[in-house]
């Protein structure tokens, strides 16, 4: 019963030849969600053995190219292997407009239908929700409309152990609740391109009273560059480890580096004077969340 | 004074995890010339040390989008670098409509001009030409259309020795006018994905009437899927080694592999049965052609 994070770049928007964009591919008891999709996704799947077949929703940061000029590709792909379920997409409402492009206006349709919501990214809303799982907006300030996106498990079909009553139960009754179902809600937070975001990390804490299990939050300069990400909408590694520390998360990812940077320890290390539970979100590397009860 | 082409790519539509979709880097003296763009182009040329600062122009054989699905991150790319130069780019006329969108509905416009010429794929025209180089078009027999190119240098700013003048002449004349300029012009011809053509290998002959220096021609299949690859509109390696004999090729590439050749000396062992000088177009390997004089 897999709860799990495989980070298939950690790169930012200029190329480096070796790091690759923003993707993560979600992996909730055997159902695969992917979180942002860089130019180069599809390859990265195969390559990490993940089918892109197995997608059950695409969830987009914001109208970057660096994190999603992989969709159309990708969506190309799916068609070509015969994909003929919807496929589930969520991103800000401007995503429409490329995949309308795609659908109508590139080349013949694909056969299978993209079923697009739009995410309000000034709002805290649940945006899916199914057996497995809850996902929630999180609003994010970035120099475009950028959406964070908290996932939340869910009870396994039994119900009563969401995000909804996790957020109307004070903490002991929501430990109680968990007890009661012998089910702890695994939960992961992605937090793209952001300004550092203290509402942000309010929000994922009212979420996740427990604490999120993994925040990733891009960590795109050092601390010396802390004017030039003030300046481009981003978060040092340092404000990243303080987002988490506030928060209330178990464990900080870092990623969305700038190609500056040749040894990532320097951004980790910083981190970890604030935020000890600091990684690298290093690409091809799976994080995992145990399925272990709460206390 | 180079003439020679990067393979950055050699892999077909459907994705491999180790295979890139096709992208040739011609460098002409200097000049860079980019023909297709898979998804992927960007970083392939960062990690072949070849800037995209750099590209003079952009050919697009059709519209699939393992040729070009690169073209918007790449077009990115350079406006983040700063380009302010107009970008010359040829291909399919229905390639406009996605040109258009990336420029006008995608997000704020990249800051140079893409100087858009579409390229009838049913004739051959010269369709670029500079003190370095001469463009021709090639038809090619695809599913959708699609375009060959032939690149052929020209006279370093002393003229009278472009395609025209060959074309004109008989050979012996273009071989008295190549002796009296101490000038040989080299020549590549891209043959993108197309069911055999024997009229593009007259197309090219004619182009050339010395023999093509270096010729790539997709060997999407093996001989025993030859009725596959009439289906789909692709050639077999041994089809790519006549068409390279007709036209009177001096060496052959072949590339863009269906993902189910595990060991390509397969394809190229069934075209040297045809023509001996025949070589896998290697990802990230530079085939070179000498400035040596004919005869």
């Amino acid at each position: 019963m897999r709860f799990e994070v495989t980070i298939l770049g950690n790169g930012s928007g200029s190329p480096t030849g070796t790091m690759h964009h923003t993707a993560h591919v979600l992996n909730v008891r055997e159902q695969f969600f992917l979180i942002d999709c860089g130019e180069g996704t599809r390859s990265r799947m195969v390559r990490m053995g993940i089918s892109p077949l197995k997608i059950k929703a695409v969830f987009i940061s914001h109208i970057h190219g660096d994190h999603l000029f992989g969709l159309m590709p990708l969506i190309s792909s799916l068609g070509l292997a015969g994909k003929q379920t919807p496929l589930k997409i969520f991103g800000p409402a401007e995503l429409r407009k490329m995949l309308d492009f795609f659908q109508h206006d590139f080349g013949p349709p694909v056969g299978f239908e993209l079923d697009f919501t739009p995410v309000d990214t000034t709002k805290h809303l649940r945006i899916f929700e199914n057996r497995s799982m809850e996902v929630w907006s999180v609003p994010l300030r970035h120099r475009v409309p950028s959406s964070g996106y908290v996932f939340i498990e869910s009870g396994n079909g039994r119900g009563g152990c969401g995000y909804a009553e996790h957020a109307l139960a004070d903490a002991p009754a929501a430990h109680a609740l968990q007890l009661k179902h012998n089910f702890y809600p695994r939960s992961y937070a992605f937090m793209s391109d952001t300004h550092p975001s203290p509402r942000a990390a309010d929000i994922v804490r009212e979420a996740c009273p427990a604490g999120v299990d993994l925040m990733y939050h891009e960590s795109t300069f050092a601390e010396a560059e802390k004017r030039l990400a003030k300046n481009t909408g981003h978060s040092t590694a340092m404000q990243a480890a303080r987002i988490a520390q506030k928060a209330g998360a178990k464990k900080l990812l870092i990623g969305h580096f700038s190609s500056r940077y040749k040894d990532l320890s320097l951004l980790e290390n910083e981190a970890r004077t604030i935020f000890p539970e600091t990684f690298i979100a290093a690409e091809g590397e799976t994080f995992s969340v145990s399925r272990i009860p709460v206390l």
